[in-house]
């Protein structure tokens, strides 16, 4: 048996999300089915390095697989995005070491959350961003955000309901980026709470509608209370960019 | 009564093109739905610029309808919006004179027809850009493109089955635009005959890959035959971009 690694980005727009559900169209199913199919009907289970939820996106979501195939590292997206809905697709794909974990080994994540804030939505990014019609005060959004960077118990910024007991996480930076009409949330962190991004980001919007201060978000933190923070934004403007791991030994490849 | 001009722009994924078809869904019965909610039940026909075929795309169609309603153009959108689904949205409207005509009128069209040529598809993109991952010579497409430019019989670039008798057009201007991993080809003209834009795009596309010189296309032009130019890109990369009327004196208003 070989681990393989590999990054896949998809389009959440028509899943409900990553995660195998019954009857529903999840993109761990997808993927299975199509490693399934590769491997000529023998069930191959695929791990991500986190769930996303419906509508949510990847840029560069990464999972392990084990397989008995040999086949070389480059030929392995191919073979499976040939299998694969036009609405998942495999970058890359490596040889890992046998106990390598997509979620337990992951160290940082980056989210990305696009906001568009012309008057008037763009029907073609409907999918991908918020629509978000607002003056905003961009530079109060960035000092709240400098309130969120560092290592907090992030209970206030948790959708309820989890049974995760450690609501410590660090974040290690929050850039809110102009593009033209759009604003782009970039987060980074060792990890994120169910719905903390979202959370995040409804908070930081609210800041820039002048609904909170800068400072009211220390408080916050401290409250830890989800009825605190601000409104979940839309999972359809969240994308999961990119999942970092430590560098490991190629020696452990023998 | 007072004819209304209107700018709309629709994505045409999940359209049957513009024009009203028995069972399918189109831009133009989806807005003649719209108009005729507000009108209370009593059927409003639109009349667009032009007919766009299934997945092309709008930016700024434009049409125009008549009403006994006294609507401020400013409300207007906003009236039709609120009847509309998110693949169509009304971006402006305008009281014009009786006589205005949104085809007849139409003095210039402007398209975009974008193709992705990474090796790599950007999923995110796959409604919007034709994948196209060939290495291409751009100085050469942009010689070819030169000889389109002009007032030609495009009889090579028309789709065979039209009724249309004259087949002269004038083609004013054919950018072809490098932005990181996407051309963009910018086509203005007076007019275009059927799949004329998708037909050139073909065209210069296999200029690129070498399949045909940028000399090529006098002769192609000349020969007025379909059969010699190049294939027919798919629609979903095509995007009707802005239509141009004539400046009118506005005591037509009166």
């Amino acid at each position: 048996m070989q681990r393989i690694k590999a990054v896949v980005s998809y389009d959440g727009t028509d899943f409900s999300g990553w995660q195998v559900q019954p009857e529903k169209r999840t993109v761990q199913s997808e993927i299975e089915k199509a490693l399934t199919k590769i491997h000529k009907g023998s069930h191959v289970e695929v791990t991500a390095s986190g769930r996303t939820d419906a509508s949510v996106h990847a840029l560069g979501q990464v999972m392990h697989f084990d397989t008995p195939l040999c086949i070389p590292d480059e030929k392995w997206p191919k073979a499976i995005n040939s299998h694969l809905p036009e609405d998942v697709y495999v970058l890359a794909a490596e040889r890992t070491t046998a106990d390598f974990h997509a979620r337990f080994d992951a160290i940082e994540k980056e989210y990305i959350y696009r906001v568009q804030t012309n008057s008037q939505p763009d029907i073609f990014r409907r999918r991908y961003t918020l629509f978000y019609p607002y003056p905003l005060n961009i530079e109060n959004m960035k000092q709240a955000a400098e309130h969120l960077v560092g290592t907090h118990d992030f209970t206030s910024f948790c959708a309820s309901g989890t049974d995760v007991k450690d609501m410590v996480r660090t974040v290690y930076k929050i850039d809110i980026l102009e593009d033209r009409d759009e604003l782009q949330f970039v987060l980074r962190g060792n990890g994120f709470l169910y719905n903390m991004v979202r959370i995040m980001v409804g908070t930081l919007l609210e800041v820039g509608r002048g609904k909170k201060a800068p400072h009211d978000i220390s408080e916050l933190l401290a409250a830890r209370d989800r009825g605190k923070a601000g409104k979940t934004v839309p999972g359809h403007g969240l994308f999961l960019a990119e999942v970092k791991y430590k560098n490991r030994v190629s020696s452990n490849y023998a």
